[in-house]
Order: structure tokens, then sequence, then C-alpha cells
């Protein structure tokens, strides 16, 4: 027997797929995870008399957002690391917090409280890289999210594993585990040139071949790190990159800010997709990426919120409108990464660069209702010429009133909707505290090592 | 017979002077317009017994935000001209639209829908620049908003009058007749200096000592601005008002991006100041400006939205964090602009260059209790290790929950609070309808001219 049909009737639909498209009283019909059709409001009625109907007047309709880069469980660590470089910022902050409080109940915790924020700020899915997935797994579960988790590997050994291979083997392990869950994907996450070695990144290359896996990896972040790969190996990190053979179209490049022309030419040729984030690089000080030189290159660009540590909010409408304003800003061009392309941005490019693209990223038939409604009816949103330009322009995350993970309705009226959620993420903000203190005194140096 | 007190109790006080404090668990004791002192919860609650309370756990309290330029009427022009740089955006669709629409009620409904936007998002006091300041006027006395009002000065005519002297005249009309209304103060707003000639910059100069009022003025907004003026007056802006004597210290330069280091050697010696507005810089793609270089210099900035057809968001706290974020990123030094310094840039920098400096900015003893309480209890702002910093980093503006201008009680929890405020801007809210009509049949061409 077939699943009941849920009529969504939204003022404005956006699919990204047709691009440019806006359909006005238009209804998307959603049985079970799918999307059925898109059609008029009137053929709607008439086809699903029997349909539940969940009207939106002044609404926009768009895919859900996917989040390209994040460490979701950085969110216990929001406010830290304020107005330091990238490098002081790991070496005398991050990775010393990281070494006394990295645990499954740290990362589950921190999960819950992001996983809480991007899903009522619209974002559906998110690409981790973080110690224990299993925890970010957990907490993505327990919430109605999409994600996709970092399979790390980094050569230091923590409270997760000894070292680049127990890293993989747990990663593989929980991969074959949750194999069944079909919202939750893997990518390969070997952190960075700097911190995998040759040898460990040549066991990232053979796996994403084998088991036809994305690889995740920071990349060309800060001038510094191309200096210190010149020194170290010879070469600057993408070209050394490029002969362990991670320079491909499954391969996410994470900020790419330092990139020569000849660099920029070997993404676009290989496929490459970029995660940019912006608010990250500004805030570390790493510079301003070359966006307008990506868009012309057609490379394939997605965005990323960073951690909290190092933005200190998940919010990637806002990323959205700060890319589309860098670039036109830094590069003299007004009329580049208009206000549809960044919702293109936003969602199928995303997708597709976490290979999904041919199951979210847009409202098409067949793709899975992964949705969010933007609610436009505040007065500081009006008048409304283009639904589109109001929503990156204008509107902040707090119009996300609606979502949809799976065809599963997961916030409602910027509310998360289950009882069980709603429960969790209480005691989890109220363990957050007990976290807070903790923090505090190891950085007032209270704390016994 | 003295005012009866009021205490409000939020959970953190940042006055902003001194610079660098964060009071916590102090009252802030308010009379009529004015602020009596701050002072500990304890001593308050005795010293006050009989005292209103206003408790505001998990609030952060601080001065009112000073929007340092605005044109606030066109907010009605919201998205009618993205993707579009300086010049044509103003000589191709901005002007030609004004030219057809400029009237009172054009003016009075789009400041009515901007300040209930701005007074929501924790604006006290914008300083505008716009035809008709009367209507915009009315409609910040309407909300109970703080406004300094620009005697606009432009060499071409239009529905307001018939050029700069009839300009002139009308504003120091309304100057005298809203004497009385310590809300409303002036500003000399001469546009720039491409569209006022040489003898009425005189003119404003003149007025300005005489009258002691500061001089609001865009000035070096791009790099075509530069060269167009050195073709016509053989030097470069600044230049030339220097020359007619507009670089002093009651001088507003809005913009500033394009400026040599001999120039803001200049602007720092003569104590002028800038209005800083990095999202419509960014949006026109007319650059980056060198704020850090503003900042080393001691130059005051403040910061502003501009208008809503360049922006398209009148949120002075979101332009804090991409002026932080931007000086960052831009000069790749990751320490500067910290979240305090931001606060006040926010407040007192503003005030002081519209020479409110002895009245507003700051919460202390005497001065105006315009002030601001932002509710930082979003489970997305967890945990708080500064309140300073999770304002800037991590709040939207949607966390002004409580705001007062000159002790009034404006907006409480996130709605304007006097029903003759709500009825107001539902009315106008109505008419954006019809605006919105009319300006999308002007934009298609559909409408008579």
């Amino acid at each position: 027997m077939s699943e009941p049909i849920t009529l969504i009737q939204p003022e404005w639909i956006v699919p990204v797929e047709p691009a440019l498209t806006v359909l006005r009283d238009h209804d998307i019909a959603i049985a079970g995870e799918l999307i059925v059709e898109l059609l008029p409001r009137a053929a709607a009625e008439e086809r699903y008399p029997q349909a539940q109907r969940i009207p939106l007047p002044g609404h926009l309709l768009t895919p859900g957002l996917v989040n390209l880069h994040t460490h979701s469980s950085m969110a216990l660590l929001r406010g830290v690391g304020d107005d330091m470089a990238l490098k002081p910022w790991l070496e005398e902050r991050i990775w010393p917090l990281e070494a006394r409080l990295m645990s499954p109940e740290f990362v589950f915790d921190g999960a819950v409280l992001a996983c809480d924020e991007m899903l009522r700020g619209g974002i559906t899915c998110f690409n981790d890289m973080y110690f224990f997935p299993e925890a970010v797994a957990d907490a993505a579960r327990a919430l109605g999210m999409r994600a996709s988790l970092g399979i790390i590997v980094v050569d230091f050994p923590s409270a997760y594993g000894s070292g680049a291979a127990d890293y993989l083997r747990k990663g593989l392990e929980l991969r074959d585990r949750l194999d069944d869950d079909r919202l939750m994907t893997f990518c390969l996450a070997p952190h960075a040139p700097y911190s995998v070695s040759d040898e460990n990144l040549r066991q990232v290359t053979t796996l994403a071949n084998e088991l036809g896996l994305p690889i995740h990896i920071h990349v060309h972040e800060t001038a510094q790190e191309l200096t210190d790969s010149i020194k170290r190996y010879g070469v600057r990190p993408l070209a050394r990159l490029d002969e362990l053979g991670l320079v491909g179209p499954d391969t996410i490049a994470v900020h790419a800010v330092h990139t020569s022309a000849a660099e920029l030419d070997l993404l676009a040729e290989r496929g490459v997709s970029i995660a940019h984030c912006p608010h990250s690089n500004l805030k570390l000080g790493s510079g301003i990426a070359p966006a307008a030189e990506w868009l012309e290159r057609g490379i394939n660009v997605g965005l990323g919120t960073d951690g909290s540590a190092s933005n200190n909010r998940l919010d990637l409408l806002g990323e959205a409108r700060t890319a589309a304003l860098l670039a036109k800003g830094s590069s003299g061009r007004a009329d580049i990464w208009n206000a549809h392309q960044l919702l293109h941005t936003l969602t199928l490019a995303g997708a597709r660069a976490l290979g999904l693209g041919d199951r979210i990223g847009s409202l098409e038939a067949a793709k899975s209702a992964d949705m969010v409604a933007f609610d436009l009816r505040g007065n500081e949103l009006q008048p409304v010429y283009d639904p589109v330009s109001q929503l990156i322009h204008a509107a902040g995350r707090a119009a996300a009133a609606e979502v949809w993970v799976a065809g599963r309705h997961v916030v409602q009226m910027r509310q998360l909707r289950a009882q069980s959620a709603q429960t969790l993420t209480t005691e989890v903000v109220a363990r957050t505290r007990m976290w807070q203190n903790r923090i505090s005194d190891i950085l007032s140096g209270n704390s016994a090592p």
C-alpha cells in the first residue's frame, strides 16, 4: 500500500533545479521520505483530495541547506578562541583544550547543541570532521538530522584512538554498523596536509577508491601552511596531495584561501569541490578566498560554517550572505553570485560535493523530502520583490520556521518538533553549564592537568 | 518631586564606559529619561525598596546602538537594486525610482518600516539623510526613536524642493520647529562631493560653523568617484572638501573606502569621524575599507547600515560582526577589533560622531537611558564564556528583546510596546503592498511616467 500524501502549501517554492525557477502558489506533494511531485495548488487539491495539508502563507520553501564543513562538537568551545590566528588558535588554545576534554560525552553533547542550532537554522545535512564520529552520529540520529560523518585521519593519538590506522579502523567499523541508516553517510576525513603523513594520505587514497567515498580535507587555509609545506616537503600542499592521488572529483577541499591561478585550474579540471567557510577564514585572519575566480572556472562551491570556535555561529544562511558580499567587494564586481546562485550553492552544490546530488539538494520528484520553509512575513522583510533575494540578503536564519528531513517534519514553528528531541536538547543545555565551568577552569589554569 | 525609580536587573551590564567593564548582577536605576546610577543588586534592593523592578535573567544590557548612516525611507526599495555597482545602481535604478516616488508619504512609510526594524534590532538612534526629513522625524517620533535628521543638500531639484538653497531653508525651518524635542537633532547633510557644487559646500561650512552642527557626507565611496573628481576638479574629493572647510572634528565621512595613507593621516589629525558601512560597500562592489588602518590611527569609527536598497537589512549588530571579520581577514591580523571594541564602535563612537557623546552611547549616571537588553538564553548561544563576545560573534539581532529610548520602554519581548506604535506599523505594512505594486510596475515598465 502506498504511503499517505502530505501537501505542503507555501507561497513560493524555489526547487533550485530547474535553475532560476520560482513557483508561486504551487504545492509539493510528499509521501514517506520522498517528494512525489510539485504542482499548481488547484491541481493538487483536485488530485489529492484526501491529503493532509500544511498551508504556509508567506513562506518560501527551499531544499534543506547543506553545511559542507563543520566540527559540530566544538559548539561547546563557542567563543573560547576569539581574536587569534589559526596557528596559535590551534596549538595554544584548541588542541590543548581538546586533549583535556576529548570523550564520547563531550563530542555527543557538543553535537546535540550544534544539531539543534543547525536544524533550527534550516540546515538539514552537515559534513562533520571530528573524533568519536559515533557520538556525532548518535546526536544527529536523535534529532533526525542527515549527517555525512568524517572517518578522521590524523597522525597524532587522542582519547579516540592511537593514530591514523586506529582511526581508520574505527571509522570503517562505524560505517558498517550504520549501513542501514540512510541518513548517515561517510567521508574519509584526513585532517590537513600538515597533520597527516604521506603514508597515511596514500592509505586514504586507496580506501577512497575502493569504497567510493568522498575525501574531506582542509587545504591551503593560511599562507603559513604553504610556507611550512615548502620547507618540509619542497612543494605546496596541493601539489603534494596531487602526487598522493587526493585531487579528484570526490575531493572536498575545505577553505582553499591561498591558491594560485594554476592551482585553481587544477581544481577545476579535476572536478574538486570547495567548501567555502568565509566567516572562519576572516575571523582567524586567514585571508579572503578568491571566490570570484572559483565561480569563473565553474568549480563546484559549497558553503561550510566550520566549527563554533572559529565562527561562532553555525548559520549557513548568514555564511551565504557573507560569501556573496565578500566576493562582490573583494573582486569589485557587484554582479557576481546573485541570490539564486547562492541558493544553489547552499543546497545542490553541497549535496553534489558529498556524492548526494541524486538524493538531496533540490526539490524534484523521487528525491528525498529535505526541505525548509522560511517565513518571510516579518515587517523587516517587507516588501518582497523577489523571495530569493529576500532570503539571502534580508532574512536571517530566524526566518527558518519549518524543516523536514527525509519527509519527517523535525522543526515546527522554529522549535524541534519531537518530544524526545526537545527533552534531549534540554538535558544537554543543562549539562552545557557543567562543560562551561570545566572549560573555564582549564582556561584560567585552575584545574589539575 | 522626583521621578519614580525603575530598577533594570539584567544578568550582565556592559556600560561601555569605563571600557572593558562587565558588571554581573548589578542593577541600573533609571528615573524619567535619565540613568540615576549602576549599583550591585543587593545594594539596589536596599536603596530603592519601592522601585519598580524589571528582572532580566540571562540578558545582557548595553547602551542602545547608534546607526551612524542610513537612508531609512529606502526600506520600501529593499531588494530592488541587487547585483549592481554604485554608479549604475544610482543612475539607472535608484534615482529614476526616487524621481517617480518621492513624496512625504513615501518617506514617512519607508521610515516607519525602517524604524520598526531598527528599534526591534536594538538601534535606538539613527543618523538619516533623505528628502522630506520632516516625514522621517514624524516616523521616529511616532515610534519613540531618537533621530539625527539630515538637512539635505544636493544640487538637483526633487519633489522636496528646487535645489540646495531651498533644501537648506526647509531643513533649517524643520530644525527650528523641532527645537523642543530632545530626541530630534540635526546634521547638515551634503549628499556627496560629486553631487554638490563648491558654492553649496561653502554654504554648508558656513552654516555648520554658525550653528555648531555636524556635517554628514558620503566621501570616497568608490574608485570611480576619485577618478571623476580628478577629471572635473583636478583633485581628489577629500582635498576639495578640505579646501572648502569641510574636513574637521564635526565631519562624519561616510564610507571612506578608498583613502591613501596621507588622507587617513588627515582624517585622524582633524578628528573626522568615519561612518563605516561594510555591507553596503561590499554589496555595491565598492571595495573593502581599510578599517585596520583607521583603528591604528585612532580615528573615531562608528557603523552605519546605509539604506535598505544596498544592504538589504538595517541590522547594525550584523554590521559590527562583518566589520570585525572583514578587518581581521583583509589585514591578516586576527587580533584587531575585539568584541569589546566593537561594542564601543556600535554605541559611544557613533554618539560622539553625532555630537551626542555627553548624552548617549554609554550607561553612566545622568546620561539618557537609551538601552538594549539582549536575551542570551537561546540554545544556540550556549555556553556563554564572555557575554560581549557572544553578542558580537554569535547572537543575531533577534536577541534584542527589550529596548529603552530616553527612559521609555519602547520594545518589550521583541515587539513595539506602545499600542499606537503597533497600530501605525500595522497600517504601514499594509500600505507597503501598495508601494510594492507601484514600484514593481515602474520597474517592469508597466506604469505611465
